[in-house]
């Protein structure tokens, strides 16, 4: 089977991917055919598939050129993934403790290979609304983001590195344009995307379409967000991107990844 | 004659390497054997020629791989020229009375050729030194600080666009580099280029190097100036980089150009 050109990923044609690259066959062990293949993409804008061999397993991801959760009339480049995977082997450089290995990157397919995050990790989100404590969470996330963002700022890289890796993240222009929208802009006014409790927060959705002093606060954070370049920020770090037990904590989902404020992924986090 | 790779030119190459670039040649009239060429390069990183013919004249402007003030031990990218050139472009596009128009550039000869700014035009730093008042260098300065910072900003660009320029102008690292040392690092300590009236201000040199309150103040303009893409700054805008008659205001030589904090501009001259 030839994989010459851009096509989804399904859950028959995945074992052909897996036994075509070396990188990821060799991480299953020996007998192809006797894959576990699940998709669990529960996330808005891609599908994940873990893929379980007779000893080892891997997570495969692929990013498709609209958002999942609303379909081919919201194109978005497929680029995305290429700034995950670069995302994800620079924090793994720097804190490897808390980021998922990569093994693997398809530019052609943009299909994304890491280490599969096994039982009992489940999603950080899923976990606090089952009211379970995670008494390392602080000191590991506090790990990530010191780390991720100092080693990729300018207090500790030269000029000529960062304009560098600036220049090339610029590229992931289309994600930015999203956190933009949705962050930024949309929920300070009517948007076709705005969603609440319908009619018992339609007071508290107007007063805050009619708060002009939080609309320039706003505009100031959304021009720090667009306008500084001061680390490689994960861009979309809440609950939902964290993996847990109660002794590991596992940072995922950088595909929002841009040269930004570091206080965009702090207060994210210490929001959600 | 070849032009196929980089060299240095002279008053006589000069006049072969006009010969053989139409855009060039057509601009000068019809007897190119008689054109009269005068090096005026009075700053400190390039060469400067003014071509005059018959009916016409320009200047023809080359980068050497080194800061020319200083000699090869200080070595310096080309590709200045290169971005010099196109921020005469793009500022000349939102400001066209205020910017020379670009004629020509040579990549490989990193030559730079755009209007010749024809007597009474001097540099404005002569004038203010021989005591000449400029009734409308302030209207002027202004109009081209508000349209060439609006226009490349956010305020009027898409997303989209701006992060491409933000990408592009990356590539002139060099020279920022050589900003964030002349401008923001080196007077705040001993370093081999710092000069002053010594011994008169010695003290006045060491209370600077002492004062600890000012060198924080300095480390965050320093973080705006290196980490802001706002909008395309000229970056050396001092009173050497505008020319200027009684009724004319020209601003030349925006090699240092960045994406950068719009206040690094207005700032740099207010305080020249």
């Amino acid at each position: 089977m030839a994989f010459s050109e851009f096509r989804p990923l399904d859950e028959k044609t995945l074992v052909d991917y897996v036994k075509a690259v070396p990188a990821l066959s060799s991480k299953l062990g020996g007998n192809l055919d006797d894959l576990t293949i699940k998709e669990v993409g529960d996330g808005n804008l891609n599908f994940v598939y873990i893929v379980i061999g007779s000893s080892g397993s891997l997570v495969i991801k692929q990013a498709l050129p609209y958002i999942r959760c609303i379909g081919e009339s919201w194109p978005m480049t497929k680029e995305r993934a290429y700034f995950e995977a670069v995302t994800l082997k620079e924090h793994g450089r720097w804190c490897p403790n808390n980021v998922p290995e990569v093994f693997h990157f398809d530019h052609d397919h943009v299909v994304d290979c890491h280490a599969y995050l096994e039982p009992p990790h489940i999603i950080l989100r899923k976990g606090l609304i089952a009211g379970v404590e995670y008494p390392l969470l602080a000191e590991h996330i506090s790990d990530y983001m010191a780390n991720t963002l100092f080693y990729t700022s300018l207090i500790y890289r030269s000029t000529t590195e960062h304009k560098k890796a600036v220049a090339e993240f610029c590229g992931n222009v289309e994600l930015c344009r999203l956190t933009e929208q949705v962050v930024f802009s949309d929920p300070y006014k009517v948007s076709e995307y705005n969603h609440w409790t319908s009619p018992y927060l339609d007071e508290d959705a107007e007063a805050v379409r009619n708060d002009d002093g939080l609309k320039v606060e706003i505009a100031e954070l959304k021009s720090k967000f667009c306008e500084r370049s001061q680390a490689l920020i994960h861009g979309d770090l809440h609950t939902g991107s964290v993996m847990v037990t109660h002794d590991s904590t596992q940072v995922i989902d950088p595909e929002f990844c841009a040269y930004g404020p570091m206080g965009f992924d702090i207060g994210a986090f210490w929001e959600t």
